[in-house]
């Protein structure tokens, strides 16, 4: 089996459309722009997703330990 | 005694149906895909498990402070 | 494709007008003044934003694990 | 006095069933399998314990920074 | 653009009043007598602010991890 | 004045009766067996002590980051 | 403008009476009897102090990533 780290599997996301839902229960969706070591990750043409609306917010960094989850990878 | 490491176990769930418990209480089963030293963690063909449903999210990377265990190793 | 970091980002938006949500639920806006490896954030000219009011703070540190996002980046 | 180390206490434990109480009030016995530096603590033929029943998991790895207590050592 | 960092600006704020929010929602305000890497700071002449008094505390040191932001920079 | 540090006082009370509070509000008390750096601490002979009975638990291995003080040093 | 650090504001406190609050809003005075680099303290002659009592605790270690502050330096 070969060793594939979860960094390389985000790695082969750059561009894609991801949702990352946070610790504090937000939800944002966007394109993967950037991200690093300690999971700091910027979205591009981001929106902030609740359940019956969604916001567009640009582009948007998250920081690492604010996040519990990302999706769509 | 050998000198087994928890991460020593975690490679041989590699490609195993694998069930991480979060500490936001959700549950999510799926293949182990990759992990790294923070137990970052991706699952592939995941799914996301409630009390009385289950809902698939495909691949997801689970960032390690936010989870509690990992199960069916 | 390019290996932009989150801090590439950042840098790029030094003396631009941003939004910062904190932890605490605390929404700061101001000009982007400084930022560290930690995402501690300094703003000049900025204001505290709350749903319904908005007041002028001056320049202000913000520390790194107390923010959750910053926007218009 | 002899310098032992929390972590030789653990050294000698391994194999022996313990009982690891974590900060979310869950309860896990089974045979110590393996430990690291971070208290990351992977055991064997475990169970959850609440206070009127036990549902057995298997092996189980536990995040060093979910946990409070070792006891049985 | 020059590269201030966050550091750099408290640096030019010693000796100056400050006014530090803390994540237990208590108000600092004094002098910025020092500061670390860890954005533990000292106050000379602190007060403590509530909504309709203040409380005199001498010299007080402010853990880093308790602080939120540093304004009147 | 001498140097002395934290630890060279948990160093000088090894084998002696110690309590300690943890962040969930529990006590124990037992003979101080092992500390390390991260004040990870083991006590043999422990008791949980609550506020109208105590529990013999052994020898218990405490996380570092759960505890509060350790007092009767 | 000298580069003091708040350590060595504390340093010049030892065997002072200081007054340290703690996260979980316990308050403790004591003597400063040392400290180390993550603020982990020990008080000598230490009084656990509530609105309208104070107990007597002897010497006591307080972990640093428990305390918010520490007065009357």
């Amino acid at each position: 089996m070969t060793f594939v780290k979860p960094f390389d599997i985000l790695n082969e996301a750059k561009g894609k459309e991801v949702v990352i839902e946070l610790k504090n229960n937000e939800v944002y969706s966007g394109s993967l722009e950037a991200f690093d070591v300690h999971l700091n990750v910027a979205l591009k043409n981001a929106k902030m997703i609740s359940s019956d609306s969604e916001k567009e917010v640009g582009t948007v960094l998250i920081r690492g330990d604010a996040l519990i989850t990302i999706k769509n990878l």
